[in-house]
C-alpha cells in the first residue's frame, strides 16, 4: 500500500516536513498549498527536493469554493485555478482536491455544479490535470460522498473523479458501505482520518481533534475495507488537522502518523481476510501479533537502591540476587519481579523506568514493533546474556518482551538467583496488577497508539480526575484478559506553575495481594510509610457504602481505600512517593475490574500536600 | 453585593483555596464537598479558619441522586444526607445544593420528587439545614429552572428553595425573563458562569470550559437583571469548571473571579439604571468609566537602546529627547510616541513592555483599575514628576492612563523635548494602530478580563492563525472607534518542544502611515531590514486578486502584504524580529477595519524561518 501524508499534518516549515516524510518512510505527501505559500522554497525547489528524497508529491490541496457560482465568480474561480494549475506544473504534479463549496455557492443546482466543474475539467486537461472532487461534511449544497460521486458521474470526465476522506463520512454518521459500489478507478484520491468520540460541531471537530487511525473511535479497518472492495488501489493518505500534532516534534509525528497506516493495513487485512475476499490493494500484515499473558517484571531506575530495596522488603519481597555484570537488582514476591537498575541513574531519586511483558514469541514482536517503526531499546548481550527485544514508548518508558523459557534465562543472570528465583517462590504479593505512567500532553495520542500496537492491548474508555494541579486524563489499556493493564496519566500542563517543588508527576506500579490487610500490617510492622489518608474520606465511605464497622475501623488504621461496584470490592494502599515514584497494593473481591478511580483525587490531593511539606522544609 | 465562589474554581489544597480567596477579598466560599474530602483538614479546622480568614461558608455542595428513585435507594439517599447534614453542621453550615437526579431516577413523577425532597425537608430540618434545589442542564426529568421553582412550590416547606445557576439556564438557549417573577426569598442561592460560545454537548461545555463573568458569550448583566427583578438580595456567586483555572495559580484566579464580580455588578447596575427600576440587592457600580481616544505611547524595554533607536530612525521616527533622570529615550512621528526603556533591562534584546493611552480622566481610570483588584505599578514621582496611573496586565504587561494635558508635562520630563515633541510633530509615521501581545495559555481569559473592564475595550470575533509551531490564537480588544486597537495572541504551549532556539513569541507595536509606500522605500534608503515575504505569497496574490501588474511589482519588491475586503485595502509590512519584538506599518485605505488577518501565517512562517537560520548561525 502506498502511503501519502498531507504537510497540514506536521509542524514546522515545508522543508521540515519534507525531510521529516522521508525520514519517517512514507511514499509521498500531499502539499497543502499554505505551506507551500509561506514558504522560501520554490515550487521548482520544492519539486527537485521531493525528488532526492523519494517522496511523490500526490496531491495540491484544497482548490476551496469553486461551484454553484455567478458566471462572474466562474470566471474569477477559474482564473485563480489556472494559476494554480501551473504552479502545479512547475512542481510536477497532476492532482488537485477540490472542495465542495462551502462559503461562495449561491445557486443550488447540480446541473450547475456539472456543467461548471466541467469547465474546470477542460482548463485542467490543458495542464493535464486531474481533479479529485470531495464533499465536504460542512458544504453548503454538496456534504455528502453519494451525492459528490452523482456529480462527478453526471460529469463524466476522464480527469475528474471523487477524493473520499473518512471524517466527513463518519463524522456525520454516515454509512460507508456504499463506497464499495463505486468504480475504484473513479476514485481519485483517499484521505484517513480518525477522530475521538466528541459532541460538537463537526468543522471544530475536523480542524483541531482529527486523529491519526487507531488513536481514536471510527472504525478505520471497516471504512478500508469498504474502499477496498471498490477496487480502490491507489494511495492511502492522511490528513490530519490536530492542535497538538500541529506544535509537537514533526519527526516524531511523522513517525506517529506512518506507524498507524501500518496497523490500519494490517488490520483492515485481517478483516478482509476473515470473509476471504480477493481485492487489489496491497495490504502488509504485521507479524507478531499476540496477547501478552502477563507481566514479566518492573524496572525501576535508582541512585539509590537501598531505599528501593527498603520498601520492597517491607511489603514481603525478597532480595533475589544482583545481576553479574551490571548494578541491578532482582526482587521478587510470587509471580511479581522488581529489578532495581542504578545505571544512567545520575539524579534519579526513584523513577519507574521499564517494564516487561511476557508473550510467547518475543522475537516476532521485536520483528512487529520494528515494522510499526518503535524505536529499539539498546541492550548488550555481552556475556551470554538473554535477548530481550525492547523498545521505547513515546513517553520514554522502556518496553521488553520475553516468554518463560527467556525469563528463566535472565533471571540466571542475577547472582544467588536459584531456582527459588525463576520458580516463583511464595511471598504476600501475588504479581504485577497494573502499571501507571504519566504522559507529557504532546504524546498522548502517540502513546495510545504505541501501546496500541506494538504491545496489542485495547484503549478503554478514559475517565479523568480532579487533582490540587488540575484534571488528570486517565487511559487504561489492556490486554482482553486484563492480564496486562497499563494506565497513562496525562499530566496538567500548568503543574510547574502551580507547584515549582514538583517538577514530575508520579508514576507508579501496583501490586496483587490476595491479602491486603495482612501485606499493610506487616509492612507497618516493618516501618513502611504510607500515604496518608484524610479522616474525612473515611467518614464519606461510611454516608455512601453501609459497610461493617470494624472493616471501617481496618481500613482507616491501616490507610487502606475501598471502592465497590456491581461485580465486587476494590482495597488498596499506597506507600509514600519516592522521588518520582510510589507502588500501590491492591486486593480485587470478587470480579472487581477497575482501579478505584474514585479514590484517585484523594491519593493526588494527598500526595500533593505531603510534596508540599516535605518540599518546604 | 455580598460574594462568593466555590472551591472547585480553583488549584491547590482547600487550606490554600480559603487563603486566596480571602486575599483576594470575597465575602464567602462555598465548600465543593470533594475539596473537603481530600483535605486532611478536619471540618471543625476548616470552619475555625474560615472564621480567622472573615469567609462566611455559604454553601455545601453538590447533592447529587435524590430524588425520582425507589423507596430503597430513598433510605441509602437519607442515610447520605443525614452524614452530610452532620458534617455540615460540624462546619456551622446551613445551606446544601441538592443537584436535579441525572444518574439514579427511575421514576418521572412530580409528586414523587415533591414526596421525596418534603422528606429530605423534615431531615435537614432536624439539623437546620435549608436546601437549594437545582435543575442541571442535563438533570434527568427536572432539567430547566421551570420546572425545579414548580417542584419547590410544590413541595412549600421553609427550608426548601431554588439554586439559580446560570450556565443551567443560558447554555441550553432558555429565556432566563420568568426568574422575575420567582419571589426572591425563595431562590436560595445564585451561582454565576459565563462560557465560551461553543457547539458542544453541554455537560463536556460546562465541566471543562466555564468562564468568568465578562470572559465568555452569555449576558450575564440582563441574567442578574432577572434576579434583580425577583427581589433576590443574597450571595451572588462563582460556579466555573474550567480546566485551565484548576491549574493555575490560585490566588490569581481569586482575583479574577473577584474583579469578573465587580464588573457584573457594576454592568448590571448600568442596565437596571437605565431603565430606572428599583431593586433590593446592593450593586457597587466602577468608578471611571470611559473610552480612550488613542495611544499614548508604547514602551520598548531593551539593554541595547541604540538598534531599537536604529529602526526607529529608519521609520522616520525623530529623537525627542532623554529623560532628566532616567536611561529613557523619547521618539516620536506624528502622534506616535515610542519610548525606549534600558531601566531593568537586563538580558532583554528588545521587547514590548507596556503602553499608555489616553483617556479624559487618568485619575478616575486609576480607581477603576484598583477597584478592578488591579496592580498597581509601583512608579516613582520624584523631581516633579507626571503622575500616570499604571497597571500589570496578567500578561505582565504594564498599562498607563494619560490625558493630553499629562502627557504634555511628561514630555517636558525628556529634555531637549521642545514643544515640537508634544505638539505632533510631522514625520510619516502617524500614530499607533495597534499593538499585539503574547499571551500565555494560562491568563488569556484573564487578560480578556482585564482589557475589557480596566481598559474598557470590548473583545471582537476571534480568530486562529496557523504557524509552522501551531495554531496561534489571536483576539482582538478595541474601543468602539477603534482608537486603540490590542490583539492578544495566545502562545502555542508545544514551541519550545519544537523549536529550542526560540523561547519566546515576538510581540510588535503597530504603526500608521498614509504612504506606507514611500515609507517603505525611505526605511530601504537607510538600510532597514524587512522581515521576508515569500515569492509565492505574490503568485498566490495575483490569483486571488484581480492586481494591478505594477502595485504587485511594488509589494514583492518592498515586502509589502496585501489584502482586500469589501471596506477597503490593507498594506503593511514588517521589520525584522530583534530579541522579542519587532514593527509593523499598516496603511489603511478607505474603510478597511481587520489586521490583515490572511497574512499573519506568511509573517508567523517568515519569522519562524528566519528564527532559524539566525540561530543556527
Amino acid at each position: 500500500m502506498r502511503t501519502s501524508i498531507a504537510t497540514v499534518c506536521l509542524s514546522g516549515t515545508l522543508e521540515e516536513k519534507l525531510l521529516a516524510c522521508a525520514k519517517a518512510g512514507f511514499d509521498g505527501i500531499e502539499i497543502f498549498e499554505q505551506d507551500l505559500l509561506v514558504s522560501p522554497m520554490s515550487p521548482e525547489e520544492v519539486k527537485a527536493m521531493a525528488h532526492r528524497l523519494g517522496l511523490t508529491l500526490d496531491l495540491f490541496q484544497p482548490f476551496r469554493d469553486f461551484e454553484g457560482v455567478t458566471e462572474e465568480q466562474l470566471q474569477a474561480n477559474l482564473h485563480r485555478a489556472e494559476a494554480k494549475f501551473q504552479l502545479m506544473q512547475r512542481l510536477g504534479m497532476d492532482l488537485m482536491l477540490l472542495c465542495s463549496n462551502v462559503g461562495t455557492a449561491t445557486i443550488n443546482d447540480d446541473g450547475l455544479f456539472v456543467d461548471q466543474i466541467r469547465q474546470l475539467s477542460d482548463l485542467a486537461a490543458r495542464y493535464d490535470v486531474r481533479i479529485a472532487y470531495e464533499a465536504l461534511a460542512w458544504g453548503k449544497y454538496v456534504d455528502t460522498y453519494q451525492h459528490s460521486w452523482e456529480i462527478v458521474k453526471r460529469v463524466d470526465r476522464a480527469n475528474v473523479g471523487l477524493c473520499i476522506d473518512s471524517f466527513h463520512i463518519l463524522s456525520r454518521g454516515d454509512d460507508p458501505s456504499e463506497i464499495a459500489a463505486i468504480p475504484g478507478e473513479k476514485i481519485f484520491f483517499v484521505q484517513l482520518a480518525d477522530a475521538p468520540v466528541l459532541s460538537m460541531d463537526i468543522l471544530s471537530w475536523s480542524r483541531h481533534y482529527r486523529l491519526f487511525p487507531g488513536q481514536g473511535g471510527f472504525a478505520l479497518d471497516q471504512f478500508l475495507a469498504e474502499l477496498v472492495r471498490s477496487g480502490y488501489d491507489g494511495i492511502i493518505s492522511l490528513e490530519i488537522f490536530n492542535d497538538v500534532f500541529r506544535q509537537s516534534n514533526v519527526e516524531r509525528t511523522a513517525i506517529d502518523g506512518l506507524r498507524s497506516l501500518q496497523w490500519l493495513q494490517s488490520t483492515t487485512a485481517q478483516l478482509l481476510s476473515s470473509t476471504g475476499e480477493h481485492y487489489a490493494l496491497d495490504l502488509k500484515v504485521l507479524p507478531g501479533e499476540q496477547d501478552a499473558t502477563g507481566f514479566d517484571f518492573a524496572e525501576i531506575r535508582t541512585e539509590d537502591p537501598e531505599r528501593v530495596a527498603g520498601m520492597l522488603a517491607q511489603l514481603g519481597f525478597s532480595f533475589s540476587g544482583q545481576h553479574r555484570r551490571k548494578p541491578v537488582q532482582l526482587w521478587s514476591s510470587g509471580e511479581a519481579k522488581i529489578i532495581i537498575n542504578s545505571q544512567r541513574s545520575r539524579g534519579v531519586e526513584a523513577a519507574v523506568s521499564g517494564f516487561g511483558v511476557l508473550v510467547p514469541d518475543p522475537v516476532a514482536s521485536g520483528e512487529r514493533g520494528g515494522a510499526l517503526l518503535a524505536t529499539r531499546v539498546p541492550r548488550q548481550q555481552t556475556n551470554n546474556e538473554q535477548d530481550l527485544p525492547g523498545f521505547v514508548a513515546p513517553d520514554s518508558t522502556e518496553v521488553f518482551f520475553s516468554s518463560p523459557a527467556n525469563t528463566r534465562n535472565w533471571v540466571l543472570e542475577f547472582e544467588d538467583a536459584g531456582p527459588a528465583a525463576s520458580a516463583v517462590p511464595s511471598g504476600p504479593i501475588l504479581g504485577i496488577d497494573h502499571i501507571n505512567i504519566a504522559q507529557p500532553w504532546q504524546c498522548f495520542d502517540e502513546s495510545v497508539l504505541f501501546y496500541s500496537s506494538v504491545l496489542n492491548l485495547k484503549a478503554r474508555p478514559g475517565t479523568e480526575v480532579p487533582s490540587p494541579m488540575g484534571l488528570v486524563r486517565s487511559q487504561v489499556l489492556s490486554t482482553a484478559d486484563s492480564a496486562v493493564r497499563l494506565a497513562l496519566n496525562i499530566v496538567p500542563q500548568g503543574l510547574e506553575s502551580i507547584i515549582e517543588r514538583n517538577h514530575e508527576y508520579p508514576e507508579h506500579v501496583a501490586l496483587r495481594a490476595d491479602d491486603i490487610i495482612e501485606v499493610a500490617r506487616n509492612a507497618r510492622a516493618r516501618g513502611m510509610e504510607f500515604l496518608q489518608v484524610p479522616d474525612n474520606y473515611y467518614e464519606d465511605l461510611a454516608a455512601r457504602f453501609d459497610l461493617d464497622a470494624q472493616l471501617l475501623d481496618t481500613l482507616k488504621e491501616l490507610h487502606l481505600l475501598y471502592d465497590r461496584d456491581e461485580a465486587g470490592e476494590f482495597l488498596h494502599f499506597y506507600t509514600k512517593t519516592l522521588g518520582n515514584m510510589f507502588l500501590e497494593v491492591v486486593e480485587r473481591r470478587s470480579g472487581y475490574d477497575g482501579y478505584g478511580a474514585p479514590n484517585a483525587p484523594v491519593r493526588l490531593a494527598s500526595q500533593f500536600e505531603s510534596n508540599r511539606w516535605s518540599r518546604n522544609l
